[in-house]
């Protein structure tokens, strides 16, 4: 998506040959209109397939996915990273370990918003190592729901990621896949 | 707002005479039309107010603000209150009590962010003690920038903050008020 690529280029923060930081338009500061019109693009990407609702993992996914649930007039499910004492421990989990901060989590669903009749698409903001996509996967298969597809915002092409994600058989798509950066600038890619 | 008050009477799930969970829109699963209709509610309530930025904090007031500044044309912060391998130490932060976790967060927001010549709309899902609202009227502050108003989704009017938020002398306006609440339904108030 050249919109997303452009405002990469101009924006984002590269540190070293790895990280990325979008966190003028994604990941702290929120451009909404720049998320509406990638919400859009989701849309376009997975018109074919039967979509009833979009699951996602807070923090940084929820904005993406809700702008996309507008284009596609479906519920947004977040899953939840942290404890509550409001939450209810009828719920699909499933473990992430997160490499930028270097921690597992144990990510949840309330089993209410998730039955075997949904078929899901899971969106995120960054495809890395795939893990949090992977911990997704596994929410959607212990609620006996259909995997619709995958939609990343930025894939990180030099990570194994699309490798692991489209081993389960998943439709997968990004909105931008970085190949290379470094100091020279980045390089983007194209899906499968 | 009569669309976010009957959502709670349908949706909502009262415990006690204090605890109220709205899951099942707004904080888990997200009807992102519905929001997309609070974030006009909002445009309409602050519509004579200079704004040029919308301040919230993580995990629940990113969604709500984000389809609010949609309507604002206007990018969104939001507090992190986790600290982050990825994040700068150059920040404005403060200290703030949760009562539903029992836990003392510090919100975080980049210094480059926020500058005192922005003109800010605070928004967040509830207001109950005012003790997030009042953390962000403290980065607001350290920033230098000016408090534009104050926009929330749900407040409990029956908790002190109202009468707290307003002592700041700032413009605040609530899309439901809940003054009762308990096993006989909810009664609704109206802002002042």
């Amino acid at each position: 998506m050249k919109l997303l690529e452009e405002r990469i280029r101009e924006q984002g923060i590269v540190i070293g040959s790895d990280i990325l930081k979008v966190d003028m338009f994604l990941n702290h500061q929120i451009d909404a209109s720049l998320l509406f019109e990638m919400g859009k693009e989701f849309k376009r990407l997975f018109e074919k397939e039967r979509i009833t609702k979009i699951l996602t993992v807070e923090v940084s996914g929820i904005a993406i996915a809700s702008m996309a649930a507008l284009h596609f007039g479906v519920p947004v499910l977040y899953a939840k990273k942290t404890p509550s004492s409001n939450s209810s421990s009828d719920v699909y989990a499933s473990d992430v370990y997160s490499f930028t901060k270097n921690k597992t989590y144990n990510i949840r669903v309330s089993k209410e918003f998730l039955s075997s009749d949904d078929s899901v698409l899971i969106i995120d903001d960054f495809l890395a190592n795939g893990n949090a996509v992977l911990g997704l996967l596994n929410i959607v298969h212990a609620a006996g729901a259909k995997t619709a597809g995958v939609g990343i915002a930025i894939e990180k092409g030099f990570m194994p990621g699309r490798e692991i994600v489209k081993k389960q058989g998943v439709h997968l798509e990004s909105l931008a896949i970085v190949e290379k950066m470094g100091p020279e600038g980045i390089i983007f890619g194209k899906n499968d």
